[in-house]
């Protein structure tokens, strides 16, 4: 939050004072919480404490995250549905002018969004897979393992994805400057890209800026951000094949190559956009959706029917385990696709004995069951979302494509109003409650939320 | 088509001559097929020749269904589309002017209904436990075994299940006539109701009946359909208890009761309806949508947003297996929830070991899996084919609408165009066949199509 300030103070923004109270009330209650229970947190945490300790994690960080926007006048559906936005690297903004917005605020949107980056890449690499959220399991490595031993390695593996995540963040600075881009929009737009975020400083989004060059930096640096980080290092390390030698990353490719390329020649038959503006403005926005960053580069939504369908269903993708991305994830598809295939065989020859396997483990039922459960956990949960969100005299569209956007961690929805070219001002402030808290389920890949509204859980 | 044509010449209405020709024309080639090939069926079917057969049946019917459409002058989409909702009991419509179309045509639409109602009855019950479909196997019985001395159970479990579905129609026809139906009306509206098909001989469907206790029958008729006929047969028996025993039934129920009463309690207070009024035609759309009717009483799409998002959600629903119902069916909602709840448990605290049931039967985890399976591919399919039809340039609403509609052979869509006022004649060819492939492979639980599109299935 001095971040921020220090903008502010250097811009001669009044606005200073809101990140320093806010920082200093933060840092306040930290200190109390860190001395009330601190030294009981030193003696390690079981499974139940582990599903506990992160959801409330997840929850309360956006609350402070807040403060700033409370302090500026912002209400407090608003506040809180932009900082959570922020801090799932979501990108739906309730802010509108944002080019006249002072520079301190637009710096924390996008900090919110960068720490919130690093903070999922953490949590999907150390946590999930010991805590076997849909399929998670399969991901289960050595810095999963809690064992005393192994802490001090999970240790070093955080300080590795902090510093790769830091370079990267300044590689893609210098490659939005060397296009062109201002300081300021360099800066903020990194630190949003990285983190497949899509906060941006401009109503336009990426449609303010003119230069080709930035659409295709961006477009490689939310790439990046989709990659399994652990793969990510070892390519800065020197081995960048261990990247292309994982299923998810050629499948992610291979899918966002195709569905761009389909898209293009759309473009150029249908809206008769010449050939090099088609190929951005389709790749740029499938790989923005995807992604779960949520730029936008034009509004797609005034591009024709198929252009809609194909933006609704990508919504639901996501990119690679272990990135800054929402959504289903590529993995989950694998698996699904491969014991599906299966499971066919089964039915028409029942005796015969088959082991599916991904990437060279072999896939357990438990495991099959478990990524099955959380396909079907995740749609349910977009239905149920959606028929919330209709009770607050959303229409159809708006309403199921805020809750597929938020549950996956997207940004823009489809429609009128809070389409690419739109925001989600308009929108009540229960709707905005809701959609906060559909944010934060999807973020935490809803089952760490689930096992919570189990009674089971709760008792000894 | 001797019943329709009967009916014409009754009328004096020249259209006879298309029903007796397409009849010649249908029993020719079925002799012709049988002359040809009805010597090896008689040697029995493994597994592979029954999952080709079932689809064939399904997909080659309706060809000959839409014989007298074509004859009558309806384009090859349009009656297909007509023959194929008529034969699946979807119910969707591309017929306009129904109260002026001839006798003969719309005692057709009504029978083809019937006759897939039974249909799928007996498939349900005789053939899909035994290919093990989407969690079918719960259900297998000495009815699915097929070994040679059980095939004359089997003959005489058909033979009471046509005269259960045969009774039951007559008490619905009568029960209509009691409501002041005229006798034309009344025997239309019972084959329609009977089977959930949906069909109607009015263009306003049910509005067009002004006594209340008109759609109080349907409403009554339409949740028989939607029982497990296995059960209504002993029901009629005189065991009704085994009935309200089944937990498919009473979840059906219960959901059904608490869904129209939220609804009336909405129509009530936002709409200011009558509380009568409100409660049939809540009571009225819920069922009709659930059960995959589709019969409209009053256009709900206008009763505000929460009205059409769960409208949408409820296309999803179905009733009990071994019923006229499509959808997804009750009973996989209740071995969903009870495997996943298991799950959650087990992701707690991996070292209890738990086993589920239904209805008394333990639930293996090749079972779970297949209902999982089933849900995920169910959903998928939607997905899929909305993205197909916005390429033929239909909005969203209509789109995912008509997929979810077709799929689960419900009937109306949502939206000016395809919802409960409006009918799919205004879509475009290409859609109206995808839509008609989506109503088949609704029909056959989508998994009996989906065997054959794997290569492995072909290979010896």
């Amino acid at each position: 939050m001095l971040i921020p300030a220090i903008v502010d103070v250097a811009q001669k923004n009044a606005d200073w004072q809101a990140f320093v109270f806010s920082a200093l009330l933060t840092g306040m209650i930290g200190m109390l919480l860190s001395l009330a229970v601190g030294g009981s947190l030193r003696e390690g945490l079981d499974t139940r404490q582990t599903f506990i300790l992160t959801t409330l994690s997840w929850a309360s960080l956006p609350a402070f995250g807040a403060l700033p926007f409370l302090w500026l006048g912002i209400g407090y559906a608003d506040a809180v549905f932009e900082a959570v936005s922020g801090f799932t690297t979501t990108g739906s903004t309730v802010l509108t002018g944002l080019d006249g917005l002072p520079p301190g605020l637009l710096v924390w949107r996008s900090m919110l969004q960068w720490m919130g980056g690093v903070g999922i890449i953490v949590m999907a690499i150390v946590l999930l897979p010991f805590l076997r959220i849909g399929g998670m399991q399969l991901f289960q490595s050595e810095s999963s393992d809690r064992s005393e031993k192994i802490v001090s390695r999970s240790v070093e593996l955080i300080r590795l994805i902090g510093l790769a995540y830091l370079f990267l963040t300044v590689l893609c600075i210098a490659a939005y400057l060397a296009t062109g881009m201002e300081l300021f929009d360099a800066f903020n737009h990194a630190l949003t890209t990285i983190a497949t975020g899509g906060f941006s400083t401009h109503d336009q989004s990426f449609g303010y800026f003119k230069n080709p060059a930035s659409g295709w930096v961006a477009v490689l640096f939310m790439i990046v951000g989709a990659m399994p980080f652990v793969l990510l290092i070892q390519a800065l390390r020197g081995r960048p094949l261990q990247l292309w030698r994982d299923p998810q990353v050629r499948a992610l490719l291979g899918f966002l190559a195709l569905v761009s390329l389909t898209l293009t020649v759309y473009l150029g038959i249908n809206m008769r956009f010449p050939f090099e503006e088609a190929l951005l403005r389709s790749t740029f926005n499938v790989v923005s959706i995807v992604t779960g960053t949520g730029y936008a580069l034009g509004d797609f939504t005034q591009w024709g029917a198929p252009v809609v369908g194909i933006a609704f269903l990508l919504m639901f993708v996501g990119g690679c385990t272990g990135s800054t991305t929402g959504g289903i994830k590529i993995f989950r598809f694998l698996v699904f696709f491969g014991t599906v295939r299966a499971h066919l065989r089964r039915m028409v020859r029942p005796h015969r004995i088959m082991s599916e396997e991904y990437a060279g483990t072999r896939l357990t039922p438990e495991l099959s069951f478990s990524v099955l459960a959380f396909l079907v956990v995740y749609m349910g949960s977009v239905g149920i979302i959606t028929v919330a969100l209709s009770f607050f005299d959303l229409d159809l569209v708006t309403a199921i494509s805020a809750a597929a956007t938020s549950v996956g961690n997207v940004g823009p929805g489809l429609g009128p109003v809070i389409g690419p070219a739109g925001h989600f001002a308009p929108l009540p402030d229960g709707a905005k409650w809701l959609l906060s808290f559909a944010m934060l389920v999807g973020r935490l890949e809803l089952f760490t939320v689930l096992v919570l509204l189990d009674p089971d859980f709760w008792s000894k």
